[in-house]
């Protein structure tokens, strides 16, 4: 199970100011209770920093790994900022997000891959637009892991993002998600996964209940990277069960520590 | 989605003490709580009541059908015991809880599913013993299934139960019931599933959520019945969401239903 550490985000309002403010030690101190918390990466994304977006992800870089020694997951839409972050970065094998199918974005990020040694979230979407079906899943997923196989990326280092819908907007969209897990496995064995959450509760009440449920759920069908905040002891709780329920906790041995260290709620 | 009301069991010490006074309002009042609750069936469980279990399991039935008109669950080890409450049953097919594939007990169930027109609670226990993996569970459901069919009762009447053993005596047993609804599913894509959730977290702390994450997995996974405390808010919640997320809750109304009215927590 692989946790990415979502908070280092200029989308949310604190990090904003704190950037704005080059507060260091909030940075610092956000970078370091996710490391405690149980992050495996920290994302590092900046994108809403319209203009200046290459000079604060080197900021925010150099920021963090004054205090975390965690690899980083660098996280733009902009090739310029996602280099600016990998030139930095120390701990081997950084996280790119993301690929997609989209030709341009697929070329601008392949040599970035290669150069940085890196893993790569690729995210389902092609130049066609966003996928409604599990098979549409499969179909991007394949064209997506046939070519990166090709580039000579192998499958354990990619991380396939389904792309995560809204259950408000289109009633099967949670579970064409998790049937695409199942059938991209069957595919690619080898591939890992990775996701966000937050999308599949939008606009719906109790928000932060079904984001977890849904994670749980992912979890049953295979997904085994989450991109979250590891401070939230809900959420790191449904984890750890979680893992322990789908066979992946030996004797639940990291369930019954991170119970016995108060780790969740 | 099928909530069969677990808490009119003997086995529950205030169902115990109720039964033994003959409290009729206790009893009553449980029965329609869960029925108010979002039951579609109540479980009928007497089966400690070693040697007055018949008796009382006609007690039970009419006194919970004087003030539900729910259909019922028969539950018990006892050929008799299910005998004394299918006979008293008045709502159309009762659910009869359980056929196994051990000969003995196969032969004394099934005459009964085909009397009452019951719908059949089928466990995968056979006589050489309790399933380990998702491929012992296969092989007895498929025993079962094609024997039941054989006799004339369809798929849609089986909910079958793949056994849930707790993942703290093995930490796969999550793992292998998950897998096993899926194989499952493959080979007999009309039938039902069924199941108690509690068996899972046995021994482990936390048990409440444990169990409920479960019941969360398993729904992901193609089970469509659960043997619940319906009137726990936050099992029924997890229900809810869990089956809105699974593409089985039409522009999420069963969900905002459920918040608007306050069912769940």
């Amino acid at each position: 199970m692989v946790v990415v550490g979502e908070l280092i985000n200029t989308s949310r309002k604190v990090i904003r100011e704190a950037v704005e403010k080059r507060d260091t030690d909030y940075i610092q101190q956000i970078a370091k209770a996710q490391g405690e918390a149980g992050a495996h990466y920290l994302d590092i994304n900046c994108g809403t920093m319209v203009g200046e977006e290459a000079a604060i992800m080197e900021w925010l870089v150099n920021t963090v790994q004054e205090v975390s020694n965690l690899p980083l997951c660098i996280d733009s839409p902009s090739t310029a900022a996602l280099v600016a972050g990998l030139e930095l970065a120390k701990a081997p094998n950084p996280m790119i997000n993301s690929i997609t199918a989209e030709e341009k974005r697929f070329q601008n990020v392949l040599p970035l891959i290669k150069k940085y040694k890196a893993k790569i979230v690729a995210l389902c979407i092609e130049d066609a637009g966003m996928p409604e079906t599990a098979k549409d899943r499969l179909r991007i997923a394949q064209y997506l892991v046939t070519k990166l196989e090709t580039e000579g990326i192998s499958q354990g280092d990619i991380y396939l993002d389904p792309l995560i819908k809204p259950i408000s907007a289109g009633d099967t969209y949670g579970r064409e998600v998790l049937e695409s897990i199942r059938l991209i496995k069957e595919v690619f064995p080898e591939v890992h996964f990775m996701c966000g959450l937050s999308n599949v509760s939008y606009s719906l009440p109790n928000r932060a209940l079904v984001n977890r449920l849904f994670m749980v759920q992912t979890m049953a069908m295979g997904m085994d990277g989450y991109i979250l905040d590891p401070t939230n002891k809900d959420m790191m709780g449904a984890l750890y069960i979680a893992t322990a329920l789908t066979g992946q906790d030996k004797y639940c041995r990291g369930y019954l520590k991170a119970h016995r260290k108060g780790l969740y709620s």
